[in-house]
């Protein structure tokens, strides 16, 4: 059995700070790290067990959270990727946010406030289904507002980050990469298998159609955003399960490193007794 | 009779950006811009009118928000202000916040969680009583956070304050500047006037007695967040009459700058008639 260890995962997967990103160079098939699909299967079903241990020790601790944010394109797994990576976990200890078009209330504020709004409380495992990168992304591609205010977005979403890990939040931040092939495929399964047709949507056309400008945008966003304190990982996603099991392995590291252990407990062998 | 116009009142009362800044420098009295308190009633009297005409223009440009920050020791007149300076703004254009000791969901986020959700949406003006602030000044004086904290805190506030600028929305902070004379006054007035003593808290007086402490801790605060982009205001407060009209002043002004006219009309004449 060959499963790749987190640091390897996260070796091959980021995006280093500071440096030309590009995202033609990256697989999207997964084999590298899992060049079998039931080493996969395997390390998602175990990792999935050990992340639900892993989220009662952060609540334990009650310190610090846990923020996953997932990125993509129509079809590239982001809610696959929550039902798989988080099968085992309690509703209780996750709060997940799907962030749409923005509502004219959200819109009357800075672009971050719906989000910063949305961040996970301590012992938390946030999970934004589309996030703040929304507004770098199809914000530039459809030009929803000047490029000068993109350009600004880039450095306030840093500081907004920046204050999220400084405040004990982990921030993990995942671009579910999918060939254009592939997607082309799973668009097609929307519209031919009864039990996908809701998930099929027009406009995922027109952002199919716009591919080039949305793999720029999302290079820039990433080359602009990829940080020491939250890093961005590029997720090669044409498998649903190798997807999901390279998720599950960085979030089981980043929930690893928070909580060591359990909290030492408050009261000593024989201060209580229950009759 | 001798009314200091508006780029008068900013110019004496701001706190340079990137400057060293000593408070103990600074007026309590009011006397330099407003010798006479007649003047300063009838400057705020005229202001307090232009105020709510101007928020309806900025309402009906439905841009850009205007946001006060108030900050100042017990008994300095922040409550006041209010009352005061929006005396004829309609309650339906402003949206005003007092910040108390954090809940356990607050302490949950970061700081500026709280903070954030409630700034104004376009069109409004936002009214603080006490802010972030509060997280540099008791959080320093009580040490209830560690000092490498506060020392994050300067810059994650900055940078907040640059993104809802950059968003349009301008951050007017004032500093309610009493003397520790004039604040002994006001909280004996609370012991000793019967209408008053519901505002008498006793931790007022374990603040005062930490009087030296809290003005380095506002020292440091001004010093570090006075920006260009959001610069900070030391108020006179000693006299409350004088202190309103300065800051309805700085208030008036922010809100001339922000909207200019009124919007132009979407339709042309002749284009509708009403029967």
């Amino acid at each position: 059995m060959s499963q790749p260890s987190i640091a390897d995962v996260r070796k091959s997967l980021i995006a280093p700070a500071g440096k030309l990103f590009d995202l033609s160079k990256r697989e999207t098939s997964g084999e590298s790290l899992f060049p079998d699909s039931k080493d996969a299967e395997a390390a998602l079903e175990k990792d999935a067990k050990a992340i639900d241990q892993l989220q009662d020790r952060l609540y334990a601790h009650g310190k610090r959270a846990l923020l996953v944010v997932l990125q993509g394109m129509d079809g590239s797994g982001k809610s696959g990727t929550i039902k798989r990576v988080f099968a085992q976990t309690t509703p209780l200890g996750m709060q997940v946010t799907a962030f749409k078009a923005p509502t004219s209330n959200e819109l009357a504020r800075d672009f971050l406030w719906r989000i910063h709004a949305a961040v996970p409380p301590a012992g938390y495992v946030g999970i934004f289904d589309r996030s703040h990168y929304e507004d770098v992304l199809i914000a530039r591609v459809r030009k929803l507002v000047p490029e000068d205010v993109i350009e600004q977005r880039y450095d306030q979403i840093n500081a907004f980050e920046k204050l999220l890990t400084e405040a004990g939040t982990v921030v993990l931040k995942c671009m579910l990469n999918i060939s254009y092939d592939e997607q082309g495929e799973r668009l097609k399964e929307r519209l031919s298998e009864d039990h996908k047709h809701w998930k099929f949507n027009p406009g995922d056309l027109d952002d199919r159609r716009d591919w080039g400008a949305y793999m720029d945008a999302y290079e820039t966003a990433i080359q602009r955003c990829s940080t020491k304190h939250a890093p961005w990982y590029i997720i090669p996603s044409d498998s649903r399960t190798k997807r999901s099991a390279m998720i599950a392995r960085l979030v089981r590291g980043a929930l690893e490193e928070m909580s060591e252990g359990w909290p030492e407990a408050k009261f000593k062998a024989g201060d209580y007794t229950v009759e």
